[in-house]
Formats: C-alpha cells, structure tokens, sequence
C-alpha cells in the first residue's frame, strides 16, 4: 500500500501509515511548526491519539481506527489465543467511541468486524491487517476519484472558499475537498482560495494553508467572521467543504462553522459543495437532529498556545461540528458520482447502487 | 464630568479620561491580564494609540479624537500664539485619519472645529476642553437613553449575542449594545449572552466577557463561526451590535463578522438590533458601497499572542470591518429614539429631528 499521490510525490503527506508493525500518526497538533510523527503499538495509544486530536478528519480517522483493531486482536490474541474475540470487545468499542460526530470510525469497525468474523482460527492479526490496508488504499482510489468528479465542476478562475481541512491530513492522502481543489488547480481553473482559519483549532491556518502553499496553490486566510464580507467583495464562486457524516436525508455534519458558510453562500449565490466517501455516509441517521454533536472542553476557546485570553471565570460553549440541512448543499460529491441537490431519495439511490 | 454610570460604580470602566492636563486611556489591548492606563500627552500620541488599538470602539476613538484636539491645539498655541491655527492643521488630518472606518473621529473633529472658529483671541484650551468633555460626557448620556430605549424591547427570559465590545469600553462608559443588554439585565430579561470572541482581536472573549462578568450578567463565549450553530439551538432571540458608521440609507459598518451575524439572525428569526449614538450616522455617506473598510496586517490572523500559527509565506485578507446591509437590521436603537426596518426616508426623518 503506498498513500502517496503518484502526482504529486514531492508533495507527499501521510497523516496515517503502518510500518514495522506499529501506527505512525503525523502529529496535527503541532504542525506547520514541527512536523513529527508518534507511533502507537496499543490500540489504547490510537484511542488517546485520536481524543487528543493528533489524528483528525474523519476518514483519516476512520483509518486510523481500522489500524487500532489490527492493534487491538493482537493484544488480545497475544493474552489468551481462544478467548481473543472476548478480550478485544473492549478495545473495540473504545476504538468506535474515540470520537463520537464522525461515522467513519464506526463504520471502519464495522468493516474490520466483517473481516474478523471471517476468522476460523489462528492469529487473526493478517487478515485483519490486510483489511485495515485495502480500506487504507481504497480511502486514497476514492479521493482522486472525487477529485475528478469535483474539479469538473469548476470553471476557469473560480475563487474558492474551504473550510477547516479536508485535505491529504484529514484523509489517506489527497483530500476530499482539497482534492477536488487540487484537481481544479490542476486544470487551471483555481483563480484563487480562500481558507477560513477555522477557530479553535485553526486548522484551516495550520493545515489547510500549509498543504496549499506547499503545492504552490493561491491561498489566503480569512478569518471566520470575515467570510461572509468575503464572498461579497471577492467573488466566490463555490464553497467546498468534507463532511463528518451524511445523515440519510442529506443532512450534513461538519465542522463547526461550516453551517454559517452554508448560510451565507445560499444569501451570495455561492455554490455549496460538499465531498465525502461512502464511509461518511449513514443510512442509520434519518437526518442532521440525530447527528451527535460532540462538546469538547471550554478551553479550547478560552486559551491560545497555553495562554488564557478570556477572564478568569467566563466559560464558553464549545460545539465542534455543526449541521447544515441539505437543502443549503448545492453538490455532494462521492466516489460513486455526483449528487445535485441532495435529498432523502437521491441519497436513496445512491444506497442501492453501493 | 464624571463618565462613570451612577447605578454601577463598582463596576466602573473608563476608557478615555481628562485628569491633570492629559489624556488617560485605558489599555485595551492588555485586557483581561492586565489593567494599564496610558498617559498621553500630545496629540500624536493619541492617534498613534487610535492607530494601535490602545483605544478602540467608534465613540470612544472619537472621544479620544475630540481631546486629540485639544493637546494639538495646545501644542500649536505653544509654538505661537498668533499662528496656531496654521500649525494646528496637519495635526487635526492627523487625527481626523487616525482610522478609516468609524465616522465617529471625523464627527468629533467637525465638532471641535465649530468650538475653535468661535475662539476670538487667547488661548484656545480651555474652551476647547471644555467642548471635549461636553461630547464626552453627552455620549455617556446617550448611552444610558439607548441603554433604556433598546432594553423596553427585550422580553424575559432572553437569550443575546452580541459581537465584538460594543460596551463601556467602547465608548463613554455604559455601552451601546452593552448598555442595553445591561439594562435589560437590570429589569430581569437576560437569561443568558453568548459572545462572540471575535476574531483577529478577540474583543468579545477578552473585553465583552469581561465587562458582563464583573457585573454578574451570565456569558459564555463561542467561537464567531459557531454562531450560526448557536442560533440554531440555543434559542437566540436577539442579536445585539454596536456600529462603526451608518449610512445614510442605514446600511451599518461594524466589525468583521457582524453582517454573517445578521445573515444568520435573518435565517433563524433572531431579530437584528444596531445601537448608535447619532455621532455614528453619516448622512454624506448614501450607502454602505461607499464606506471605507479598513484592512489591517495579515499577522493579525497569521499569528496570536506573538506566536505565528500559520505557514512561513501564507498571506492573509484581513478587512477589520463590513457593511451589514438595511435591510438585515430589524431595529436601530439611538438617543433620539428607535427606527424599526431602517431604510433612507426613516433615517432622514431622524436626521431632520436632530
């Protein structure tokens, strides 16, 4: 298996990979001022690593998770080579709740669960491994694909708008919505992007910029706030974002701020794309109110780079995702093909075809 | 004049102060971890503080502007008694530019250009003083009108957000959006404020927060792209702004991210409310097309607290202001009374009021 992007091998990143028998994750936290990679030979070591946001982006996460299952059976195999299924069941469910708003992670357990049935006896390590790999290079077929199909969309010299990253970091290599703005570059159509620095991560600042400039794409920040005065005066023609989930209805799950973005490009004439595998999609949501919103701690808002800017005492609410109703979606975009104006029976469609 | 709000004196905030022969400002770039003021003892150390954001808010930079005045005139009158005037003009450019956006500092310089065409002979300060802490301690007292006239509007039970610091801070003392979140507050209708942190600046995490949690007002912070997702489900039913210039047609500049608000607001059924002393409404501007938007330093958003986050080489668009159009303003709150869905011929009534 080899993630790289046969196009682009100067511009390699792999935010997940196996060697040697271990988990390398690229450590997004620290980027673009370090780049290091932590290894991790426990699936507890991926679950923290996960938590803690080392990894991100859902199907890189999903990834990552099918790795810790690989992990996971051969702890449990190496304590008791009978009674492994029984001993892993713990591990798993850690692996399928290490983060709770994206679905890939679920569905990548799901998948590694299929393969472990399958298991008549002996170390289920290989075929384990083999699995977690083929899903590996299939999360990296889907993105050129949708890269493709994406960038065919885009005129010559659209300015577009991306949201958080939903590149090569957030994906087996690539990216959803960077891949389809790398391809529309790639065609010449990509005037120039803007990437909202996405609070309070900063992920588009730190991910989303540094993958961009790398390849030498135009790209300006802009903060949050900002985007909307943005596809006033500069002519944004499309807003392309990934997806956490795809509830059976369209409905969306993103990162938080994405549904602002949604909002505004309806009220600018700003086309709203969204690019996600099959993997985010999740035919047992029936629509966006079921999606879980995960919280995380107050001082991701309230600090920056360990220093407290907010008052000693003033808390924050501190929602990470959001859900943009599929009726704002102009395009969602999957390795199958195309969906415009997505709904319920599209998605349907879609489904069946799988 | 005493700018403190008489039913709130221990928890009186002073940006802009007269003591001794000097200008006193508040250091609002320091705020919450440290409470400095700054002397100022010339008129170009005021605009270099203008220019720097050791004050800021459209009435209180005009406040600080009208004061500019009175050390330049004092400088000039120093150089020469008879020729005060000539000198005083470079200065009194100097400060009527100090920032582009807020039509506040070119109102104050109008005004005190009125006082010194009625100086005959003599030193000029002290009728000049005397017309700088008129204006001053008149926008005290518009705040409070507005502070009561926008609060009549809540109903209990209230949730608010409010962008940025339109609060004591902002202006003489009491606020403008603050001020009537304060008074709605008093008459127990708040029953909780989510403020927006406000980026580049983080106005509303370090200055908003910390006025309202001094006096006890329940807030929370959320990031600016989260806002929307708040509205969604939090149950915002108002959102509450200062401004930096109205137009004539009513279109509103106020800081960055106020019109995604106001787009939002629109989408949710949140009701829009600008607060604005009439020293923000500029009749020759006729919309907000031909209101000057400042753009400050990319390293605003390309770096925090001295630290950059983003990229080596990776520029950012960064407008410090937008235009919110009329029509989005459901209720536009001044000290000469409230206009319901703003447009050109109820502003003009205003005007005629004046």
């Amino acid at each position: 298996m080899n993630p790289a992007s046969p196009s682009n091998p100067r511009t390699h990143v792999e935010p997940v990979a196996w060697r040697d028998g271990a988990l390398w994750l690229f450590d997004q936290r620290l980027l673009p001022a370090v780049e290091r990679h932590v290894e991790c030979t426990t699936s507890a070591a991926v679950v923290e690593a996960i938590g803690t946001m080392v990894v991100r982006g859902a199907p890189a996460i999903g990834i990552a998770g099918a790795y810790a299952m690989v992990l996971a059976a051969r702890e449990a195999w190496q304590r008791d080579g009978t009674r492994w299924r029984e001993i892993w069941q713990a591990d798993v469910t850690a692996i399928r709740e290490a983060r709770p708003t994206a679905v890939n992670l679920a569905w990548a357990v799901a998948r590694m669960l299929e393969t472990a049935a399958g298991v008549a006896t002996g170390d289920p390590e290989p075929a384990l491994l083999a699995r977690a790999q083929a899903l590996h290079a299939d999360d990296l077929a889907a993105n050129h694909r949708m890269g493709r199909l994406g960038a065919a969309l885009i005129a010559p010299a659209s300015v577009i708008m991306t949201h958080c990253n939903a590149g090569a970091l957030a994906t087996a290599g690539h990216g959803t919505a960077l891949g389809v703005i790398r391809d529309a570059h790639a065609a010449g159509c990509v005037r120039e992007v803007f990437a909202t620095e996405t609070r309070p991560w900063l992920q588009g600042a730190r991910l989303t910029a540094w993958e961009l400039a790398r390849e030498g794409i135009p790209v300006r920040l802009v903060t949050d706030g900002a985007a909307a005065h943005v596809m006033r005066t500069q002519g944004v023609s499309w807003v392309i974002v990934g997806a956490d989930r795809v509830a059976a209805n369209g409905d969306v799950a993103n990162k938080i701020g994405t549904y602002a973005l949604a909002i505004a490009a309806r009220a600018h004439g700003a086309r709203m794309m969204v690019v996600a595998p099959l993997s985010t999609f999740d035919p047992a949501t029936p629509d966006g109110d079921a999606i879980h919103i995960e919280e995380r701690t107050a001082e991701e808002v309230t600090m920056i780079g360990g220093q407290r800017h907010a008052p000693p005492g003033v808390g924050a609410y501190n929602p990470v995702f959001d859900v943009t109703p599929a009726h704002l979606i102009d395009v969602l975009v999957t390795e199958a093909g195309i969906i415009e104006r997505p709904d319920r029976a599209r998605l349907a469609m879609l489904a069946t075809g799988r």
